[in-house]
């Protein structure tokens, strides 16, 4: 079994030891976007997975490539071209201080690739599952294209759709969103919405009521909405959420929904000190994936995507370099501090 | 409308990832001061501000004034001269490990300034807030007149004299300090004096127990004080006052207290995960005084001063950095943990 | 009053930023290893104190040196020989994830060397406490009948010998330290067993239930197996025991039980943030040392001992380089976030 | 005498430790541009100077400026607005790998800039010296004709236009920089112009060989492309050329020529171990600028640029940070090793 | 074209800033080794190679992996399991001071490894270049028998065998490495042998005097002995050969000498500055492997290589990452000092 | 044998990165001072050193002692008490740029100590050598004192007075070391003097002529001066100086010269690449003593102590960390550039 996963990857250049952009002397960079860290996680987790995208010919390309190919992601359908990569700022917060993203990702090779850039039936030619988000739409309407034209394919090859819609306010309108994902959710079989995105996304009201400190308890709206979202798609086979209680930069509670072939499952709740305060909901949907691909029980789906995330936000940077073996470890976990 | 600020700006030499100082084989170097701190967060608030201070003419002294200049401070009044920067080293606690500080700031170009260093009718020629603390009379006797001598100029000249009485107990004791304050204050019109440091700059028997964990149930005796101190001091139509419950470096819930023209108002309590220790309170002075120059309410004042300390103990350093926005949005805040 | 301490240095390369290993474009270098920690802790305290052990003749053995001589640990006794040092690789974990060791210490000079090399009537020449710990024993059985040769003589000689049970099961199996126990503590004078270690020591059924989290709630069941190892050894005078509740790698309750001479004692309970995950069992050790060569009272010795294993949880590194101050004012804290 | 200089500024993002851009974990950041470093220089030598640009209204834009106003430029006409500030990547080489430049600067605020958004009148207002660079025009059509109208007005208000022709291939054609320039340099009236890109900026034929471990022993062949340049275009004055034998990154010979007034000055020959390999050509036209401005005999205008310039060559970032006293140590400078 | 490489890939850590390793906090951690390094220069070539190795089940190992996969080198045929992976220190040496290695290799995974873990006939199925060096016989007899079973498949396969001598003293004697070669010689077909190590690897008298100031000129009495190598053995069709000038650990002149079908081709020689002073050698190997699988003359053959080992010594860490491009422009260098 | 060094010991702040303070957001830390340097080349060495000074009772006075007790130096003589530790920031320079000191060592423990500090006959009382240099009298009068009675005392006991002139024009003017000197030298038994510090120390004329890079050249004009200060003063038996061409901060020629027991003694001349520009007169001159306590030849000595200062001169910080071997190999060095 075989994924492809297909996004933008950017440099990610963050303010060291907690600071405002403006104290930085030096920036950490690395490299990172949702379907490169979905990538990156099943590649870790032993599955075979290939990434493409749309990189420039130069050494930030290269650099883009390393990033992924490091941990054992096939980076052959990756298209060179274009004129620069896109940038990321992260200013990471920290207590009341919310971490800040500046996006400096127009004009990139991706930003400006196009249905001729890829050759959709090579690329899904020995795939079983494609992974896309809801950030490539947000990017153009060349793109918007691009995805539908590729989804049609899967759906003749039988191709599993996989799609994260993943909300990005600083790229589109709510609006926009809604429109595309009316396009596109015809042709996928699993959705991936967290928290408050499904009434950005898809246009359903949503119990949330502006409060993030609360947001657990108001599962069972979330549990409508999501079964909302299946009837409106009979593609769909699976719904799965992270629902969030946020307490400050550094802690939370943390939970998730699944609904699968009309069965509702529930997560235990975690109460996390976070660290890494991105990505985890890739690793969410890898974790999500790895467990249908190796016929997990939905229980076992959502459990493991869940521990999977909750491990994420202990580690530094975009990808999510748990293993299986640590993944489920937390699943068991007895309040361990230290292996020796 | 404009500001100046009058006071000592140090090297600050931190030993990083919370090491003993005896553990480092670097320190990050910085600069801080009350004044200077308070100066920056006005800068950056969007005000026109002076700093004052002397420095000595060596690479050290253009790197103290380069500090403040970066971030918009004014600092064509800064007298050149002197033997030394005055440095302080500063060892980061954490959970039950307080911080430590080691003052070297003895012989400092500043600490053997006096009246003869500073032009003060040029100086406050164009000022309509003259901003000192109590740090600098505990450093010199001449430093002590120097004050004296440029408070009762401003009283002829209608500048608003504002005065942090921030207690150092490394640097002077109490006695000294009740005895300089009395002679000061009757030129004070606003008056910053936090936790306990009520007792220890006026003599004035707070209620504190020494109970560090329980300091906001006794604001009824906080602000019985408070109110004593305008009585005392006619000048003064301002004392605003923070106060704190410790339970760790990391950890603690802050509430601060305003008696202006004869009213008491309370902030809200806000539970802080604490990143950088120090500057907090010159962050809320400057929150005050950029609440009174852009004539806030005085509860606007007191909250927006407060959502400024709280925004400081997030951003490491001595000089909050925070925008009027980023303030502002504390004082709104959904628990947001990231914005992208 | 002299201390030698006999047991392994090893180099520690810890991921920093609480990377994972795969992550690490470099590693912090320290020193560490139980019965160094717990001399370089006794020598910051004041004390006179010897460290054994043998190293290669290279620079990473004349580092391992330095690094105990830097405090004021006496390493002339240290043996000289070797292939080369033992390391050990530390991956500091966070929230959920627990901190991971990779040991890579076979084969090193001290878990090689044996009798021949340590000439123990002159290494114990002028000694009054002898401190080994479980993990010597679990290297070989070379080192095995070394330190049973090495307590013989303290017998002889009226040294008293400090047993930290300390087990590591990634080194030996509990039926195989049970067994060498059994040989060693008849000379044994003072036992250190933490938490659940006491069934893997000794085989005797603790009343720890799996759940890291309600620990100290059993204190009634470890009392009782702290009085029956007491029970089973006449020579012994002294058992004290950690006992924690673990949260998080960052968060749990610590508290403290001494059995001394017959009688009973408790510590209070620390609610702790925990910044360094290792070497605090070592801190308490070399705290009862100090109390004992001190003369202090039973209780004290355990408070004592216990602030400096939570001091030592705030202090990067594996030594405890909390000074004597340091250590009674968290004894009398009133949750002070900064000296200055 | 006041200086006003318009370009763009861009955070630098460099390689550290001289790895190659694929290697690295992190970038230092920094920022720089020619007419920045040139206001930079100047501040740093005591001049009045204004630097103008458009930066994006995000932190990244505050921080451009910071890093100017630090050293004491004058930021206060400085345009906000457009969408992100420009970047360039730089990779230092060593020994036979030359450095390399990616440029990620299109797109950004000042690219994107024209006329529009630049108030001339008002800029000009109280400046003596106009600075700009070939840079600049080689960056758009819009900011070409930008410029055009900034040194008209200079023409009619008796401002001295200082141009620095620095041709960029990676930005350019030599075809469109020679039409540019036929059109720029009637308002001209020092040019600063170096080694070969005298043909790559006017068309002018050089001696140059290709051979670059021998330009200097050509220098009669510059001189008369200089006197052709000033014979062209009789605003001209001034005609300063560094020339450089370049034997690798680190090492090479640097000499400088000027034509002022009809004659011609030779500069001593340096021998240059290069630690920063950018913007020495900026620190020569500030210090010939200072020269200017302070009424340098001609030779010591040169000997004192290019001293500066050998100088910044010493200093790591784009910025000259020597002092005048530094400056005029190196000219009268008898090999010191350590000032102490 | 396929090459597959066989050998260790250590981690190595090296003391930062020309420490030494008894000054060091941190470890820079890399990983290198000749085998792995010609495979890591290759794949950036663009060439398809095989890195097979054994490397131990922990993070260390995975991280080995995803060392070379980063930069495109196959992983599949790596062997897992063992005890640990091989390390070794570096100290960087500077001027007088030689660089130092302390090796930590014994007992390594790859160095107890032996027939049994590699499947020869499945390795070498789609081979075309099979290389090897003569430090994998230096580590053990097994290997060394492991090495000569390969060695004749490849001869029964007509896969070309590629050994690069490499004699390392610390790891065993000139006599074991004469008689070593002696058995494996008979099966190789290109050979690569540097400088002295002609007399320690075969046995060979060399003209080398001692004086390493002074080798270039002897290169007569080097092709001689390259001569007499491949006279020796009938099986070989190439000899390459480095020989440096040495003067201090940053500088040197560097030249190559090639033995093709019975023709010497030289080399220019390079004075060179060297920033990274290991791993040129494997630069060079990789160049030639590259030269020979792209039908380059031997002259170019031989140009391209040692352009690609004096790359090498301006880049950080054991792997060249040197383009085809970067090597090209070397080999048509003009002294540029940078490319903007 | 045993040595007592006595001096001040700093806390050396240090720009990283050759940047200039202004630039720099850390500074490396580091200890150093003359006799400390002494007494950490001897203890490296494997001799019995003592150093003595005094430092303040604070961290940073603990960290001052850890910092040469980590290499085996005696600090049980130490005196603690005072107001601070003295600091110097040093500023690295490169190419023409000298590097630079700060001094900030006015009212320093050590710089504020006087007789009454130090117990004379205690800390000679079984000491053999007797070191200390000219800049202790340079900081005060009391010093002077303390060091003459400190001399009186060796003379009476027969402990060899070894001083190294060393004079710093930023502590003291010429006159006043030569007027302190000639009190001293009837008590100095071996005298070091470098350079152009004849002049400055003794007012002996000195051939120099002001160009740094034509001081070898002037050997002989050297050896009378240092004939002379021999026999002005008859306790003298041994004088030896190091003199230099300097080209640049990097690049040097070294030699040194001897006279002892009315014989002159010549080392080779060394041509150097400078790392670490600071302390290598320091280790010369231990390597003086320990070719004395040797009873090396006194060419050999002369050798080795050059050798040790060429070595110096390679690494980093203030401490000359070379082995003896090291040393040794320097002496017989054949241009290695790597042991492996």
């Amino acid at each position: 079994m075989h994924i492809t996963t297909f996004g933008e990857i950017m440099l990610k250049l963050t303010a060291p030891k907690k600071q405002q952009l403006i104290q930085s002397s030096h920036f950490e960079a690395t490299f990172g976007g949702a379907e490169a860290n979905v990538a990156v996680s099943l590649a870790r987790l032993g599955d075979q997975v290939h990434f493409v995208t749309k990189l420039p010919v130069n050494e930030l390309g290269d650099a883009g490539i390393a990033a992924v190919a490091k941990f054992g992601v096939n980076s052959n359908d990756i298209v060179r071209g274009g004129n620069r990569i896109g940038i990321y700022f992260l200013e990471r917060g920290n207590g009341i201080r919310p971490s800040n993203v500046i996006y400096d990702r127009s004009h990139s090779a991706f930003a400006d690739s196009g249905e001729l850039d890829y050759d959709w039936p090579a690329i899904l030619a020995n795939t079983n599952y494609f992974y896309i988000s809801g950030i490539t739409p947000a990017l153009s309407s060349k793109l918007q294209s691009t995805l539908l034209t590729a989804v049609k394919i899967c759906r003749t090859r039988h191709i599993e759709v996989v799609y994260d819609a993943n909300f990005r306010g600083k790229l589109w309108s709510s609006a926009d969103a809604i429109a595309f994902n009316e396009q596109l959710m015809p042709y996928v079989n699993l959705c991936f919405v967290h928290d408050e995105d499904i009434y950005d996304s898809f246009g359903i009201k949503d119990a949330f009521d502006g409060n993030r400190r609360n947001v657990i308890a108001q599962k069972q709206s979330f549990k409508e909405s999501m079964a909302l979202i299946a009837d409106m798609y009979p593609s769909i086979h699976t719904v799965a959420s992270i629902i969030r209680d946020t307490y400050s930069v550094e802690h939370g509670k943390w939970a998730a929904l699944l609904f699968q072939n009309g069965h509702f499952y529930e997560s235990p709740i975690y109460d996390l000190t976070v660290n890494a305060e991105v990505a985890a909901g890739d690793a969410f949907g890898a974790g999500m994936i790895h467990g249908l691909l190796h016929h997990f029980a939905p229980q076992d789906q959502l459990d493991y995507a869940l521990a999977a995330a909750a491990l994420k936000l202990t580690i530094p940077g975009d990808f999510n370099l748990a293993s299986d073996s640590d993944i489920k470890a937390i699943m068991n976990s007895t309040n361990r501090s230290i292996n020796r």
